[in-house]
């Protein structure tokens, strides 16, 4: 494993000037003559946690040595608007009663506004695009919104499917999440006019650590310690969505625990027993510890895509990111 | 009222050929990994009626003189594709059970499906614009994409408004419906190179035939003839959407009758007496009659927008358009 020198909280605070740009570019941008849009709009925005995917973009055109302020700040907020768009319709989807603590758009104006507002959030990210007047970056935009709602119609169809392979789930995970993360680095260096090597290396690295966000982000969903108590867990179980510890755990367990999983994920009955016979069968088998490593895994790929560029604080900045996505709680 | 020479019949037959091709190019471009996506968008496409939109969009390049057939098939699958991804979140935001006589695409595939499908379709559209590289058009069906989110957002914002204005409402039709109609006959003018007062006319015209279909298609709703015995009425009522002759009757009626009326739109409960009491009170106070004539003051504008054109097969074509929409059920 690369050892990084720089800490996650400093990589924030560098670049917080340009992020607070970005944060004004995403408040200009939402002017709709309909203020029901725009407060909606403005309301996931605010709650749509950290600005990681701007962040990457800003650095990655730094580490291509290509800062064209308003392209950055027009980049950070097209990925942001994209991000937020997924947001509402998954709150939807998900039927979800909370987001990070607080209610999701859906539950305050109803799932009908969440669909619209994410209709025009998407449109507008796209809308920005075409500003922007470069086919490379219209086609990039246009391709990664296609291949996120394919994922995300790819897990539909695979929900509650004990049979779901860990082939599909990484094109699930894939599609859904690293494709976006993994543009955001590639936009950042198209602004920065990098060479094709550079904007190879960027996207691999993007799509690496959007797969360790997400196989993480799924593992969490398992582990009840310390730093996590008081969250939720096992939301994705009680949504039927088959994860890579799970889909270990349904290929190493014995028939009779593969039929009590059978029974609880088509359940709409789920106690904290359940979840807690779970969590320790994943413990026992050696689940938890396989997804964490298969993390890890692509956490490190992630650092060796960005190999050939020379050291700098930026490509210390980007394994910093390389890190905290498998470490904590996003 | 400009008589028209040609029978709407007539129109469709005579561009039958170049519709077969957009419906080519709608199949091609239909061509998702994940086949689910496939199958509904297919169903969704091959439910969503007529082509009127690729119809108009054909016409109007034909009108000023330019048939580049591969951009026509192109802009033809654009502007349906965008149809049919409102068609598929319009069905989840009104909850609809039944769509032409056919189930909805949410009543076999769920909302789920149905949001994720709508928005693959919507970036489709917009990767589709992409590919013909005009800034112009690019801007164009972005910003209509945006409108049509906002007339949406409009008209749920004003749900069950009874003290909505005629002017609010004619925003909300102008936004949702007759912006995408105005554009695909833009779409067809920018593609034949048009100057700038034929895209201005036929943009204009566009508008006029798309707000005269809305209003005829709201009036409808509340008419019981022969034609349309068996089709449902008064869904516009049961879903608190507040239309033309609405808005007519709700200005001239008693203030019991307004009581009634308010009752009735509050509440679940809806028989077929409380629709026929409602039918009769609009014809008593003329308000169908004022809304049919509104619908027909805009398809005449729509001709007269039409008069900078020397008379031709194609223009003579608009007009059977501009009286098709204000005379039937579409």
């Amino acid at each position: 494993m690369i050892q990084n020198m720089v800490e996650m909280d400093q990589v924030w605070s560098e670049h917080k000037a340009l992020l607070s740009e970005v944060e004004a570019e995403i408040r200009k941008a939402l002017r709709s003559e309909v203020e029901l849009v725009n407060k909606v709009a403005q309301y996931i925005i605010d709650s749509g946690g950290k600005r990681i995917r701007p962040l990457l973009l800003i650095i990655s055109a730094h580490l291509c040595d290509g800062i064209d302020k308003s392209f950055i700040n027009m980049g950070g907020s097209i990925v942001e608007f994209i991000h937020t768009a997924t947001l509402l319709h998954d709150d939807v989807i998900d039927n979800a009663e909370i987001r990070r603590g607080i209610s999701p758009a859906r539950v305050l104006w109803g799932n009908q506004a969440s669909i619209l507002v994410g209709d025009y959030l998407y449109t507008l990210a796209l809308s920005l695009t075409v500003k922007i007047d470069k086919v490379e970056i219209n086609t990039l935009l246009a391709d990664t919104c296609l291949r996120m709602a394919e994922g995300e119609m790819l897990q539909l169809n695979h929900n509650n499917d004990l049979n779901l392979s860990e082939k599909t789930y990484l094109q699930i995970i894939e599609y859904k999440t690293a494709s976006l993360i993994s543009t955001s680095c590639l936009f950042g260096a198209i602004i920065a006019d990098a060479p094709d090597a550079e904007k190879e290396a960027l996207k691999a690295y993007g799509k690496n650590i959007g797969m360790a966000f997400q196989v993480a982000d799924d593992t969490l969903d398992y582990m009840a310690d310390n730093d996590r108590l008081g969250k939720s867990l096992g939301e994705d179980l009680k949504e039927g969505k088959i994860t890579l510890p799970l889909i270990h755990l349904l290929r190493n367990c014995k028939d009779s625990e593969r039929i009590w999983i059978e029974k609880l994920i088509g359940s709409e009955h789920f106690f904290p027993a359940d979840l807690k016979k779970m969590i320790d069968l994943m413990t026992a088998y050696g689940s938890t510890r396989y997804a964490l490593k298969y993390a890890q895994d692509f956490s490190d790929t992630a650092k060796k895509d960005l190999a050939s560029f020379t050291d700098s604080r930026h490509r210390q900045s980007l394994f910093a990111i390389a890190d905290y996505v498998v470490q904590r709680d996003h």
